[in-house]
């Protein structure tokens, strides 16, 4: 870190004129231990499951679209298609708990390390067709939360296999941002209505019974800042978690998209608060729990576009800015006057 | 834009999800009539002029900085060489009024349009060696008003005859901020203190003599909203505002950087205000008057970095969510589930 901001010191442009890219880029040198950062091995990972609390109906939609949302993931035709693309970041489409029965779809085969692919890969280790209803019982049993975490963990080793240099993580699960928000309610302290937005786009009534079955959960599951991932949590969230703790022990830089990916960081940063000094927040997105997770993280947001989609959208936008950080640090000239 | 709207409305997410790429996929249907807008010949018009206010010392650095920078941009090594060349736009400086007697430099073969050079261009077509001290004078006669704008016309046409598709605007000039917040103030009607801010880095004492300096500029033209390019303006101001005047009317995007250029935006949307219909502000600069120029404008912003570089390094960096747009509008499958 210190050696980039020493660089940037030197750079034809006044001090600290290239405002955000120049910090970005100190990060990242203090991240992956080199000046020169440019990573070629670009994964996307989505990792999708189902949610009990669908029973409320708590979305503008059932959660049979969970499963049909992988499906158009993995024929290469959603908004984190299109992005990874745009990016050069493969793909990898993880069922951690989805709610229906996949096709078993072998891994294809893998271009050469650096070669971007546009054919995504499926990876199926579902835990179980979706979490309890939390405002009945736990989200999941601890052996579930463990094995969830351990599903983000191998596939970040999977792909660490393959080179991987940077993850932009994504999600899919319909009733997801009720767990997000009940786990940054638990984990931040802050009351229920200031963390939870309006998801999908519910009504104002929708919105009234939400609030009310997070509270019911949180009440019911108190401390619920103690193994949050079984009491409130998801399987993507878990699997979330587990990536983030695998991925920042071996200084790979993570970036992260909006609500549920950071109550997953929240989650990895209970167990080792150091993984934040590995992550970017790429956006901050239209979900107002988001904000507060990530001052909580104290991580600041590199874009607010108004996104609420999710896939990692946020994260996969991001990253030309990082390719400017480095670009602009390794590429400018040094300045020869006063 | 209503094909575009109805595209979006049918694509597998969350209608509005994607945010403000959206209402951008609108508008750049809008401008260009075209619901699949791939820019691939792009050029960063770099407009370099000199400043008499500069007799007062109102930078962090003397005026020769600036035919120095032009140097940098000539020779590659500078911010905006190493931003245009990731997002493959050739690189055009334009000398319009560039206190320094440069050497001729031939024009360079061009690479057949569309592929992007590292090799910078440098037209010159210098009016005067700096801007008259405003505080004293008219900045320029009426008639090198006009020409200044005539150059910055010039050079969108010669590149349109290179296929221009999208134009990123930059500009070099110490002491620039002065005259620019002098236009903002004097077009937008708000005080001189609520659009001045720091520029290059400037102290207290500093800033106290150029919101002086300003207020003195004002009294001595009013009304300075009157030909406000001849009375307080620069000739890269000028040249930019003719810029926009012309690559609008050919329906040209037009992408936005900092103070200066909007103080351009400024002067040519007195001339023509359907021409901000074509602009994309690339992005918020940490300079106060930004703000309140792109707000008088209704532009909203992509990017908020706190850049106060110029060069055009804040329209640079806005390229890519151009691209994600377009593609996600584009590339994306319809939605055939409730």
């Amino acid at each position: 870190m210190q050696q980039a901001r020493d660089k940037q010191a030197t750079l034809v442009k006044p001090k600290g004129a290239l405002g955000r890219l120049e910090t970005l880029s100190i990060r990242l040198a203090g991240m992956t231990g080199k000046t020169t950062y440019f990573p070629v091995n670009r994964a996307t990972l989505v990792f999708a499951g189902d949610h009990g609390v669908m029973t409320h109906n708590v979305s503008t939609v059932p959660s049979s679209v969970t499963a049909y949302m992988v499906k158009q993931f993995l024929s290469g035709s959603a908004a984190v298609n299109s992005l990874s693309r745009q990016m050069g970041a493969r793909v990898i489409v993880v069922d951690v708990g989805v709610d229906h029965k996949f096709k078993p779809r072998p891994r294809s085969l893998m271009p050469p390390i650096g070669v971007e692919t546009h054919k995504p890969t499926f990876v199926q280790k579902k835990i179980a067709n979706g979490t309890n209803d939390f405002t009945q019982t736990t989200a999941m049993s601890a052996e579930q939360a463990e094995r969830a975490m351990q599903v983000g963990m191998d596939v970040v080793r999977d792909e660490q296999k393959r080179g991987l240099e940077i993850v932009f993580l994504g999600e899919m699960g319909i009733g997801n941002t009720s767990s997000a928000s009940a786990i940054i309610a638990a984990l931040t302290g802050m009351g229920v209505e200031t963390v939870t937005g309006h998801g999908s786009g519910i009504d104002d009534d929708t919105y009234i019974r939400k609030v009310d079955l997070i509270k019911q959960a949180l009440a019911l599951h108190s401390p619920a800042d103690e193994n949050p991932l079984m009491k409130i949590g998801g399987y993507e969230i878990g699997a979330i978690a587990g990536a983030i703790l695998q991925a920042t022990s071996q200084r790979i830089p993570v970036v992260l998209d909006g609500l549920i990916c950071t109550a997953g960081a929240l989650i990895a940063h209970q167990i080792n608060p150091d993984v934040v000094n590995y992550c970017i927040a790429g956006h901050q997105s239209a979900e107002v729990g988001h904000r507060i997770a990530l001052q909580f993280l104290g991580l600041d947001p590199l874009l607010n576009l108004d996104l609420r989609l999710g896939e990692g959208t946020g994260a996969l936008l991001a990253f030309p800015l990082i390719e400017s950080a480095m670009r602009t640090l390794n590429e400018m000239g040094t300045l020869d006057v006063g």
